[in-house]
């Protein structure tokens, strides 16, 4: 991908998407050792960064393709990004997801005027059903991170957080599917001076370390992490980037996460998910790495159900 | 007060502040029917508008003043403020606190660097405790909300927003013990174009609305509320202000203060406390009158105790 191509990814979303704000916080910068910069995706349109890949994704069909539609598989906030941003092109989504999601989920998809199809909870029953949609509608499958439209999405975040701060040393992100990191080491190579990008990962679903590792895309055997956005693994798209582009991953534990977590909800004032705090979480674990650095960490979303809180 | 005063007071305090975000939300403006432009002091140095006025009330004394040092009681907000402000202003405080304030709180004091003094937790207590080391240490006594430079300081707040806004309609605010209406309603006289401003209160404790209709300053018999910032009472300084210059009360039940906080933590991903979420309550409570309006709505505060939340 071209620096070109990142900067027209920019251009086209970003009449649909908000430009988020970037926020610092004297008394964690104290904490950490370190300036930081949180770039606020948890103030996206769906609260999530991934309303930026699936606009992208969207935008890049043809008027033929998006007659007919889009589909994809997520419980998760890629569903909800893909139902918003198929209404606000004005394109149908269909968006298959397990029987057993959560109804707040579910609901939320309906909200933004997805179309549910319900499966099995199984990636195989997963897959099957959105092939079926796919051959039956014409719809064309978005992938919630695999694909090089969504990834470039989702380096636009990294792209104006560098664009408000051009001399971050790094950014660390957390890493799912790898779909935000790579679109962010994307940008951070086109776009950054020398910033590097580090990626941060539950030790409970630490398939991205052990990939770098091996060269090979590993997978978890369980996924016991409160950070339930970052259980997906990754990908043929997104993980050759990282191999070219980062730097390397941090592994965080769960008391880690929920401390960083309670941490910016006290200290911020902001709601942040989980998955989100794994990036803090890591610079806090590897403070003496991180020391004096200037520091981007991109916020990734803010979905959490109320009822269910870790403190 | 005149409008310069005002002025004077935010050229004063604004080293010592931070100008907050004013946020907005395309889906609240839905549900509300309106254009609400919310200033964020949950943002603010200790995660309250207090902060405002604690920094004002200290900047005015003498340099001998300054030397003896500050007392106040409070529980709440005001307490970390002037413990804060006096910190930034290098000026001791003494903070006298009941002695069944929650540690958390007591914790945070000392984190701010004030002097904490307990008391037993009664107001007689409280005041006596507070005249006790006024007269011991030459302290001067600032009180948390009936005092003209502290309302000075709390009307800042609202000076921003009308900055930025200016062609608000109404700016709605919670009402405890009157200084951040008080301070709002100088503002909004000052810097407003025809902006009326309307107190919000839980009706649990709706001695404002008493006192607006009785012309005077009325008790509460119980002070059952979630919003525990509103808790207190209208003083001689706060009341004439709000008898010449605010256009009413509304008041809310505390069912609907936990469903407008709900919906403020869940759309627009910030974290605030009750006390703040009763001026959103007020507006949805009386929809039709606010339809189509510009309203600002002042987010007091942001101190949660996560451990315990009403949803």
């Amino acid at each position: 991908m071209r620096k070109e191509d990142l900067i027209e990814c920019h251009g086209r979303i970003v009449p649909f998407i908000h430009e988020t704000p970037i926020l610092t916080s004297r008394l964690l910068n104290e904490i950490a050792g370190a300036d930081i910069f949180f770039k606020c995706e948890n103030f996206q349109r769906m609260g999530a960064y991934k309303m930026r890949g699936a606009t992208n994704a969207i935008s890049q069909l043809t008027d033929a393709q998006r007659e007919k539609g889009v589909v994809t598989h997520s419980s998760g906030n890629f569903a909800q990004a893909l139902s918003l941003a198929a209404k606000s092109l004005g394109v149908k989504a269909y968006i298959v997801m397990p029987s057993s999601a959560p109804q707040v989920k579910k609901d939320a998809v309906k909200g933004y005027g997805g179309t549910i199809i319900e499966c099995e909870p199984t990636l195989a029953a997963r897959n099957a059903m959105a092939e079926e949609i796919r051959s039956k509608t014409g719809a064309t499958f978005i992938h919630p991170s695999n694909d090089l439209n969504v990834i470039a999405g989702q380096g636009t975040a990294c792209m104006e957080l560098l664009n408000e701060q051009p001399d971050l040393d790094v950014v660390v992100v957390p890493v799912g599917g790898g779909g935000l990191i790579a679109g962010t080491a994307l940008a951070a190579h086109y776009f950054g001076k020398g910033c590097s990008v580090i990626g941060a990962e539950p030790f409970e679903v630490d398939d991205a370390y052990r990939s770098l590792i091996s060269g090979k895309i590993e997978s978890n055997e369980t996924t016991n992490t409160i950070a339930d956005g970052l259980k997906t693994e990754l990908g043929d798209k997104s993980f050759p980037l990282m191999q070219e582009y980062v730097d390397r991953i941090i592994r965080v534990t769960e008391e880690e996460i929920v401390a960083a977590m309670k941490l910016i909800w006290e200290r911020m004032k902001i709601v942040i998910e989980p998955s989100s705090a794994v990036a803090f979480a890591a610079v806090l674990r590897e403070k003496e790495s991180f020391k004096g650095k200037k520091i981007g960490i991109i916020i990734s979303g803010g979905n959490v159900d109320l009822k269910n809180l870790p403190f």
